[in-house]
Formats: structure tokens, sequence, C-alpha cells
């Protein structure tokens, strides 16, 4: 992987920006994002599955191996789970040493309603071989990637495949999974960075020894550096956005809001331990204000935040939010810089020109 | 604007690109493009209509001001137009001197059946005035642009608006309009270019002289520099796309396949005269070879066109296509520069490698 200073954009990133689509902050406001503005990152091409022709295979150190049809799943009691997702590679054009791949700010993410069943049932009903230690998905989408021709695949401990709301999910928002997000089946792990969620599922593999595949020990690690095999990337770190307030100018996105009092909100989550806080600074992290939190409405997804900006004084002002979890673990002021550019969580800023 | 002759992209079109969505180009396999994959240009923010307190106005050079409700709307007979929409920005990234605005390649298209009322029913039902030479359409969506604060609108000639296939439509792919594509309303013309379809439609006004709004006057225009007021950018020039063979290599999103047969397709679309041939190289240009094209389902629906490439041999090529229309004009196989990077419309290029 290739890193640079350069502020500047390359052509390979442009061309994975204009591909790859990111959530608006302005749909902040919305509980459940609508269907086409959830983030997307698609790491090859998104495959051309046709249902009638498609099974997933469950196999390895398993009882014995099972198919299932789509419409074998259908017809299983539903299980229904509303979680917040994110591209564990979000903020990653943010650091000041970039490496060079999909060219996130902090757009990578989306809350989403998926139907479909529990993986634990379908583990069971292949009986699972009491020495498995992880479960690796397999995806229908090929392509290259570090050199390496692959099918999109990724491990799972097989602890977190036990949970009651991981789900292979066939339905978003109440709708058949749209092609890009999957169709027709998915893995869903609340709480994973977006990685984990592998899409269009051929096949589902127990096993016995860990998974040393590309995606799982080349890509999404913590690494220092080339040399470092570094730890995985897994659940997804707390943060907050802020909805920009005010009206923006096209070019700079740059927002412009009169003076007087006004809302600010936005949405804060975390993978790890529940959000406890939301702070807010209006005078570029020279004081910070606690949040107002709204409910939280599930464990996996976002939560409202609100506070009144009561003084917009006239002139240039820098907005700033960051989330607290449980554990104590706050978003950092400045970068958290990685070989590979994952979970750059440094608090949302949010530039405005308050007019008179 | 500001133009500039550097490769790199800057910070403030990466944010335009994050923020508006591009075509994943293995979509041009679908007639009809899926919910979600559409290209989407928002000028400002998306913003937050709600249903029942919207009303649309329709005013001036008429007998007598009409407001329409939604539901006044919905109940009228419905028609449904299928219509490909680009943004006239497409390919403002591939120019050497580029404009600083929305860095699109080539992906700012798509395909959508809309549903909704003819336009001319409705400017009927109010009673347009003999002397009406324009309609103009503001939107919802409010923000700076060029330094001037402004709702998004744009006017349209009469003629183009009396045509039965011009629509109001409430619904897109036989959904109600996601809000990202203009909920509650939003305009419908065939043939022109994306700017003119304008989203979250609030008032529509008759007019007795031209509209000289910023974009109108300014934006989306040919012009060929910031002193040459230039010629109004309209109805979409011819352009084709294929749909990249092969696997990619995630960064590059360059191509590898096999040294086998190959069938090559795309899309090609006009919104002025029907597209005649589709033309294609595999050899970087030095030959083309006509490809077959599909039925033309309706006017300014894209036609898809395939071509066998029977032997392709290992090493690195340059796939190229370009459509010609019935009047002759075809794609140049250089840029078409203008100031503001309207309509840049040269080959597409699809750099592979044929491996043994």
């Amino acid at each position: 992987m290739a890193t640079t200073t350069d502020p500047a954009i390359t052509r390979d990133e442009l061309q994975l920006a204009t591909r790859n689509h990111g959530f608006p902050l302005e749909i902040l406001r919305h509980d459940i994002t609508p269907i086409g503005l959830h983030y997307l990152l698609v790491h090859y091409d998104i495959p051309d599955v046709h249902p009638d022709a498609w099974s997933l295979e469950v196999r390895g150190a398993v009882h014995e191996p099972v198919f299932f049809g789509l419409e074998d799943l259908r017809r299983r009691p539903p299980t229904r789970v509303t979680t917040t997702m994110e591209c564990a590679g979000n903020g990653r054009a943010l650091l000041g040493e970039r490496p060079i791949s999909q060219p996130w700010l902090v757009e990578a993410v989306g809350t989403a309603t998926w139907t479909g069943v529990r993986l634990a049932d379908v583990l069971d009903e292949a009986g699972v071989s009491d020495d498995a230690i992880e479960v690796l998905f397999t995806g229908a989408d090929r392509g290259v990637e570090g050199g390496e021709a692959q099918s999109y695949a990724r491990a799972l401990p097989i602890a977190e495949c036990r949970r009651g709301d991981v789900l292979l999910a066939y339905e978003m928002n109440g709708m058949p999974l749209p092609p890009q997000h999957g169709f027709p089946l998915r893995l869903v792990v609340p709480g994973w960075y977006g990685m984990t969620n592998v899409k269009w599922l051929t096949s589902i593999a127990v096993l016995r020894e860990p998974y040393h595949g590309y995606q799982q020990d080349t890509a999404y690690r913590f690494r220092s550096g080339p040399d470092d095999p570094g730890r995985p990337v897994s659940r997804m770190e707390p943060r907050s956005l802020m909805l920009p307030p005010g009206v923006p100018d096209f070019l700079t996105r740059r927002r412009f809001l009169r003076s007087e009092p006004v809302e600010l909100t936005g949405r804060a989550w975390s993978g790890q331990s529940p959000i406890a806080s939301v702070e807010v600074s209006t005078d570029g992290g020279a004081t910070w204000a606690r949040a107002d939190l709204g409910p939280e409405r599930s464990r996996y997804e976002w939560r409202r935040w609100t506070m009144r900006w009561n003084k917009p004084e006239p002139g240039e002002h820098t907005l700033m939010c960051r989330a607290v979890d449980a554990l104590g673990h706050a978003q950092p002021t400045d970068e958290s810089w990685n070989y590979g550019g994952y979970a750059n969580t440094m608090v949302h800023r949010v530039p405005v020109t308050v007019t008179a």
C-alpha cells in the first residue's frame, strides 16, 4: 500500500470516490437512512447474481454440508435488526500521511433495518463441530487486490457468530436487498466495521484453524508500517457526526448561518461500549459542553444528540463534536494514524460563517 | 470558477465527490438503473420536505395562480416515462485544464422510469398566457453559489414544456421519489442534461421575459472563458459507455481478463438526434468496428450495444467506444473543452490487461 503526504487526491483515489457512495451529512436527520443514501463501498464489481441460480453452501467443520436456496431462507420466521454501519476506512482522507485507497472524509456511514435469518440458527442446522473457532464468509465479488486474485472473504470468531442479532439478511429497510448492498444475501454483524458484513454470500465455511486470507491478514489491520503484522480491525470505535447547520456553499461546502439561536444536532455510535456522552465545542475546541442525548433505540443504532447554540456571533467559527463511550474512550482531537488508515475517529469539525 | 492543469484533485473536489454519487459502470448491464445506483448531483443540501406541509404553486403569466397538493397530483391518471439522464458535467475530470467543480470522470448517468403528471396538463389548468416564453422551476434546495445566495432554479422554453413526455414526477422506478431524487415532486425533461430536471419543486412561474438567474446565465453555459456569455447547455450530446470487461484491481480499477473471446457491451444515448451507430476499437483507436445495436426501447432511453472481441491477445490494451447520432455527430477522440467543463464526451477508454 502506498502512502502520501500530498494533500491532493490522485486519479486512483478519485476513481474510487466516484464509484463508492458517501452519506450526505444532512441525512443525519433521518433515524433510518433512506435507500440509496447509506454509504457504499464495493471492493471489486457489484456481481450479477441470479436468484434462481443462487444457493448458499454451509460446509467445513459441520455435521454435514447444507445448501440453502433463497426461498428456503425467506420461509423461516424473520428477524429484524437495526444497526449503524461504518466503513473501517472512514476518516482516511483526513490523515496527514494518507494511504492511497478509498479517500473517505467522514461520510462512510449509514443506519439500516435488516431482515433475515439468524446465522446461529443456520449454523445449528448444519451442526457445528465443537472444535470450530471461526466461520469464513465468501462473497460472489471477485477481483485483484494487493496483486492477488480473490473472491472477497472474511472470517468471524465463532462466538460472534452465535449472537442472536447476527443475521443472514435478505431485506434492507423492508425491501429486497439492492444489488449494491449484497443481493440476494449478506452477513450483518451489528457493532463491527463494514468489511465484516460480507455481501453477495455464496459460501459459509466453519473452520478449525484461523483464516489467513488477504482481507484478514493484510487488509483491515491496525499496522504501524508494511512489516508490522498489526492487530485486526473489528468493532466500530466511538464516533459522532454533526448535521452541518445553515446552508452550504456549492463548491467549498462551507456553511452559512445567521446570528440567531440554532439547534445543533447529530448522531453518535460505538460498536464497543455504549455511548455515554457527546460533547460539543462552538469555539474550535477551547471549551466543550455536554449535548442532550436522545434515547438508545437499540444497542448498535446511532443515538441522536442535540445542543442549542444560543449566541452565534458574526464571524468564522469551527464547530466540533466528540463522543465518549461508557469505558471513557473519547474521540481524539488529533488524527489516529495507522498504515491502512483505519478508524481515524478524530473529532468532527464543521467550519461555519455566521452572518449578521 | 477556478480552473487547474494539475491532475491532482483538490479537497473541495473530493468533498463533492464523496457526497455526490456516481453510477458504477458494471450496472450498465441493467436496462433500468436500480434505486441508489443512478447518478446523483445535489447542488446544496437535500432538503427536508414534509409532504403534508408541501404544495406546488403555479403562477406568473397564467389565467390564475393554482396550488396543488401532492394528493391532488397523485389522483390524476399517471403518465410513465423511461429516460436516461446524465449530468452536464460528466467527463469534467478528464479535461487537461479542469474547472474546479464536481469531478466526474464518466459515471454521471442513469436510466429510470418516472411516474407523474404531464407538465402540459398542469399548465393548461392554470391557463398559460399567449405571450409566455419560458417557465421557471424553483426547488426547495438553498445555498450559496458563485457568491450568490439562491434557491436552485432553472427556466425551460415554453415549447419544451408542452411536450407530452415532460413530467412532474412523484415516483421513480415505481416507488415514491427518494429524498435525494426530489421528494415529493420533480421535473423530468427527457433528452436534456440533468440540471434541467429541477428537484424538490416548490413553484412554477410562467414568464413573459427570459430568466437570468445564476443557473441559467452563469452556470450551465458553453463558455470559452470567464468573459464569454456563451450559449446554454441543453440536450445531451451523443455518448456511449462500455461495461468494463473482466475483473478489476481494487485500487487502480484496471481490468484483467483471459485470452479468450469476450462479448463487449455497453450503452449509448443522445438527447439530440437518435443514436445511429456505436463503434468499438480494441487497439487503442487504430481501427474501429461497428457494434450491434439493441432495440430502441423509447426515444430517450439508452440503447444496448454489443460486439464480440474474438482474439484478446495477452498484453495491455485500451478498449474504446464511440457513439454517432443520426445527424452524423460522433463522440470526439479528444476532449471537448469549455470553461465550465460541460459535455466532455470524448470516447470512453477502458484499459485492460489480457492474461494468457
